[in-house]
């Protein structure tokens, strides 16, 4: 078949369709999937396969696929684990376009269960069809009518088709999403169970999202995500397109990540790195369960405002506060009305209505002040986004509060959106209606527009940042020479070799000779100049400092010659049959302050790039920042400005500037080396990095890599 | 009149009642006044007064208040701000027993406002009448069925009457609580606005609530605390009779205090005073408004579990997940189920759910095996508390997932909660009618758990805790003794003095000693002994180090001799009229930890005592513990385990384990001072106090006080 578009609009849109295990019983899983077909009115062809029966509430059925009366664009596949890789074999001989496995306990189960998705996968790939699931809950196209799924929300009435594409890794999901959403007024284009994503997943469907005109926002529940890569095109052309992604993913907690696992048989990688790649690639990542339809429907509705300024008018001042804190927790500011705005309020708002921000108008609201207000608010230039709040009204005098943001709203030329206070579900309805974000609670809306901003942010950051993103160049100079050192190292290179492939790519080290003897040591000794520092290289003493085996500050030859015998015996004393090197002669760096660089590989991301200052901070505070290469150098700078500890790297108590331009080329260079290289590097260490005052660069004084 | 809580009784549950500002047009806020009491039957006598009418609604209507038939015991203020004051007068003159002030524009805004606001408090004062508000949104005693607020919410018809005491600081809240909670079937025993507080406020109402047997929980919005004092007595009462104390309060944020505080007129205290202050007293900080009734509603239903295993069970994996990571960030645990539960659930479960925790029976819990897996769950003793997370099912076929439920529910010997995934209205409302703890979203459901595990955990630390905790002595011999050296002194004692007093309450200081001349100097430091610090004392100089006024490591006569003289010139340097007080001669402090203690005095809470490593650890993390005075050596022990840099007190990296008692017994000592010296000392800064290995004590190595 063609490319994944074709197969994708063939799967999501299929001409021709088979439930193979309709029931006729609604009562059942297999019959809801009926039910709700023919309920949304399906407007292709339809079949169903059953052993037992003709016709199925008026669709043809058949004993098996193989008696289809033609090759169908997509097969929904409900029935037991066990029975799928022999369906499976018919669909391919009927040459099926596209295949959704409903059962579960396959590949999230046990041994057994992964052994049969594994055939079924062999299966399938040689016959190039596509296929979602297993333990999918259903395929939905609300632009189609298609409505593939026994999930029992599929009983509203009326669903409200709306513009927001969700990909959800939970299938019973699905069904929150959908009901609550309903609930508020708000829809979606798509909804898509991709189960344990044998082969489609969350990236494919993104992928295919972005291209789809009936979808404003993409909306993800993630537990793990498979296939980085095309996520990551995906990311950056949905920047391009100004196109939203959202996501909401668990995970957060080892226990939960662990259950996350569990559920569709998946690891996820650690949280951090999501964090930090979501980031990168402006994905906007929400907090809770109803985030994710009132965060889309606010995307969908509103592009991100101009700047961080936020004016609140209210009827409550309780309420507006609760708002507003929730918005500044999120980096959202504040500012007081222009002068000309708060003298017309005070020329139509009651004395005891305050003329501030939040604008608080109080029972007054009831008079017109509340339309007045607002508009005085939109009109001032001081505000880039406005959000109104109701109070009790909103719920049974709607046209006091609730209808002056309505009519308003039209000519508004910035962010303008609701909360009600009260369980003012018609309210919410008529906002949602009219086009106006709307929340059910105040901290979400707060939240929300913490969202929209910073995602109008990263568009704005990625255009600049992204031509500066390094590319990897596996073939360089500096990779042949790197590979080199590599190629005559075992599993754990020791300091010396590490820093020579890390020396490789210009990243300044100690100056250091590797001796055989004492008097190879002394000649390097003078040549370096003392004092000195000595340390044993063993690939059976990875951690030389509680093995004893360094020697600082050694400042004549004779300390050396007696040093040099102590360190051999020392090692030996630490395992007796202790291989050794050589001793490596290193000059004594500075001080300065200690960093740590590391790269580590990620079984999703590849590798991943990881800065903190040293020792306790990162042991104690656990202050670091980590990105997932490639970055740019705007990128290397804000990891280093993120971490608590940057004070100290700022003049912090009459210390000098320390050289953060030095570290930032280093983190580029490690982070390139990363790429470069591959996974000819599991890991990399370098700890500590000392960096000194501006323009004075920075020096590795020891580092560590794993193959 | 009699006691506060004859007051309050009065207040709350008048035999009669009067509305001044009536009105009988119920579009009015003055009429809705009306129509509630008359809708919800107040079963008391009711007046109204309105110079332009004899008859309101049947209510018979006065001219004033001069000319009403009886002393009432409860007024209602409806009128403007500028008409409060004369009909105050009125209500004196007629002996009317308490007073509820609506009008806005009083305390809370502007010079004039404040000062009728203060008229009517020396009014009030005199006459001995209590008074809520002004800016009081009403009164509503449900359990008496008076309904006294123009608050639109009581539109709402049949309102559940409940156990839950609210108390809100907003009164446009009110209407929020009221009407969310009646959409989930919750109810209030008291709805109370508490507007600017002039005289009865938050500390006054929970006094009541606490001896209210129609109330099981206490619930409160909170702006900022009055009346600390009362408040902390409430809530020591509270933990004795089990009745928990719940507190949603703004503030986190710089520019949310601003906005509570523009608000109400009131300063709010710095947030992390108050978060202190709740944790040493057993109340629950809330994080959402929805919290403030779903929290409550599960406290009143259940009792705090044994411990922190939660065990769930569920049909939709996605939703399990999310209910649990938020109860994991909350603390709590999700150990496996025992061997013998999850060899039943294998018998009877189909294979691919999980016989795990959670425990997902998938859309198999259509058939049964919800209800069995629930029985299980419930019976296994690894479980503390049990989750029922149920799907779409709970919206569209109750009988499934929710009935199973409300039947074992009776049974169950743990708390068990329950969380439906879809917009499942109705189940909610019958796991509410079923007394049932049910959640809207599954953040607030796992954050829930939490709080009741730590509010069962508060309760037993408080019985150990209290006994221990100090009793402030100002008339002691070391109050003495430390208020002799403060009468001495200046505004800013210097460090010489400031440790003296310190010394008063056996907090070991450095030996040193105050010298007028050199030969004074030379003399002292013979008898500390070489090395020795000198440092200039002068008020003039709160930095030493700024100023250079510090010599350390002086290790000979000489040495000192010349200092001497150096030193003296830098003070004049620094300002040319400075005035002197001597020089320190002081032993060298071996090296050791460094800590800061602080005491700071908050305009609410007094003295408050804080706590931290010294330097980075206090400037760049913030990584410091607060504790409002009196507090017991186990509150002092939690400060220290409380800040991240606890592990380098406790043996980091091989080094020796630090005199943690020590620190211990010296925040004590400290909290002692500040409450038996209570308003003498401003500020108290301990910085460093260095702390040496086990047993081996600690020393103050710099104080600063400020009287």
């Amino acid at each position: 078949m063609n490319s994944l578009d074709d197969q994708m609009t063939c799967l999501l849109s299929p001409k021709s369709l088979v439930i193979v295990g309709a029931s006729a019983d609604y009562a059942k899983l297999t019959g809801r999937t009926v039910k709700y077909v023919l309920k949304y009115r399906y407007p292709g062809k339809l079949y169903a396969v059953n052993p037992s029966r003709t016709d199925i509430s008026g669709i043809p059925c058949f004993p098996s696929v193989k008696d289809l009366p033609e090759a169908v664009d997509t097969a929904f596949l409900q029935v037991a684990a066990k029975a799928v890789p022999g369906i499976i074999e018919q669909c391919i001989e009927k040459q099926v376009k596209s295949i959704i496995i409903h059962a579960a306990g396959l590949g999230e189960s046990g041994e057994e269960g992964k052994k049969t998705q594994a055939r079924i996968k062999a299966q399938i790939r040689e016959a190039g069809i596509r296929v979602v699931g297993p333990n999918c809950a259903g395929i939905v196209n609300m632009t189609q009518n298609l409505i593939l799924s026994p999930i029992a929300c599929y009983e509203i009435d009326d669903l409200p088709v709306g513009r927001i594409g969700l990909i959800s890794q939970s299938g019973g999901l699905t069904g929150a999403y959908v009901s609550r959403a309903a609930d508020r007024g708000i829809g979606f284009s798509y909804v898509i169970s991709t189960g344990n994503e044998m082969d489609l997943g969350v990236s494919e469907f993104a992928h295919y999202l972005l291209r789809d005109e009936h979808t404003d926002v993409i909306a993800i529940f993630l537990e793990a995500l498979r296939n980085v890569d095309l996520f990551r095109d995906v990311a950056v052309e949905a920047l391009n397109r100004r196109k939203p992604i959202v996501v909401l993913k668990v995970g957060r907690t080892e226990v939960g990540a662990r259950a996350a696992a569990s559920h569709t048989g998946a690891l996820t990688g650690a949280d951090a790195i999501y964090d930090a790649f979501f980031r990168q690639y402006g994905i906007v990542r929400l907090e809770t369960l109803e985030d994710l339809f009132e965060v889309p429907a606010l995307f969908c509705k509103t592009k991100p405002p101009k700047g961080r300024n936020v004016g609140i008018i209210t009827t409550t001042g309780g309420g507006a506060t609760i708002v507003l804190e929730a918005a500044a927790q999120a980096g959202l500011q504040f500012p007081q009305p222009s002068d000309s705005t708060i003298r017309e309020a005070t020329a139509f708002l009651p004395s005891f209505a305050a003329k501030a921000n939040p604008m608080d108008v109080t029972m007054s609201g009831t008079g017109g002040g509340f339309k007045k207000g607002l508009e005085l608010l939109i009109k001032d230039d001081t505000f880039d986004m406005i959000v109104g709040v109701v109070g009790t009204s909103s719920q049974f005098e709607p046209h006091l509060g609730v209808q002056p943001i309505v009519e308003v709203c039209r000519d508004a030329k910035k962010p303008l959106v609701a909360f009600c206070n009260p369980n003012a579900a018609d309210a919410l309805r008529l906002f949602e209606k009219n086009g106006i974000p709307s929340f059910r609670t105040p901290e979400s809306c707060g939240r929300a527009l913490g969202y929209l901003v910073k995602y109008g942010e990263a568009i704005d950051e990625f255009t600049w940042k992204r031509g500066q993103r390094q590319t990897p160049d596996p073939d360089s100079p500096n990779a042949a020479k790197a590979r080199k050192i590599l190629a005559n190292a075992g599993h754990i290179l020791n300091e010396y070799d590490s820093k020579r492939v890390l020396a490789a790519y210009g990243i300044p080290v100690t100056r250091e000779q590797m001796t055989g003897d004492v008097d190879q040591a002394k000649h390097a000794a003078k040549e370096i100049g003392y004092p000195v520092v000595m340390k044993v290289m063993s690939a059976d003493i990875p951690h030389k400092t509680e093995a004893g085996v360094i020697k600082l500050g050694v400042s004549t030859e004779e300390a050396l010659v007696t040093s040099y015998g102590e360190l051999l015996e020392k090692a030996h004393r630490f395992k007796a049959d202790v291989r050794i090197d050589g001793v490596l002669i290193q000059e004594m760096a500075q001080k300065g302050v200690e960093l740590i660089i590391g790269i580590k590989r990620d079984a999703s991301f590849g590798p991943v790039i990881m800065f903190g200052l040293g020792g306790i901070f990162v042991e104690v505070f656990k202050d670091v920042a980590f990105r997932v290469p490639p970055i740019s150098l705007p990128d290397a700078r804000e990891m280093i400005g993120e971490i608590k500890g940057a004070k100290l790297l700022n003049g912090y108590r009459g210390m000098e500037k320390m050289d953060c331009e030095a570290i930032a080329a280093t983190l580029m260079s490690v982070a390139g080396l990363s790429l470069d290289l591959g996974e000819e590097i599991r890991e990399l260490d370098i700890n500590p990095l000392i960096v000194y005052p501006q323009e004075k660069g920075i020096r590795v004084v020891d580092a560590l890599i794993c193959r």
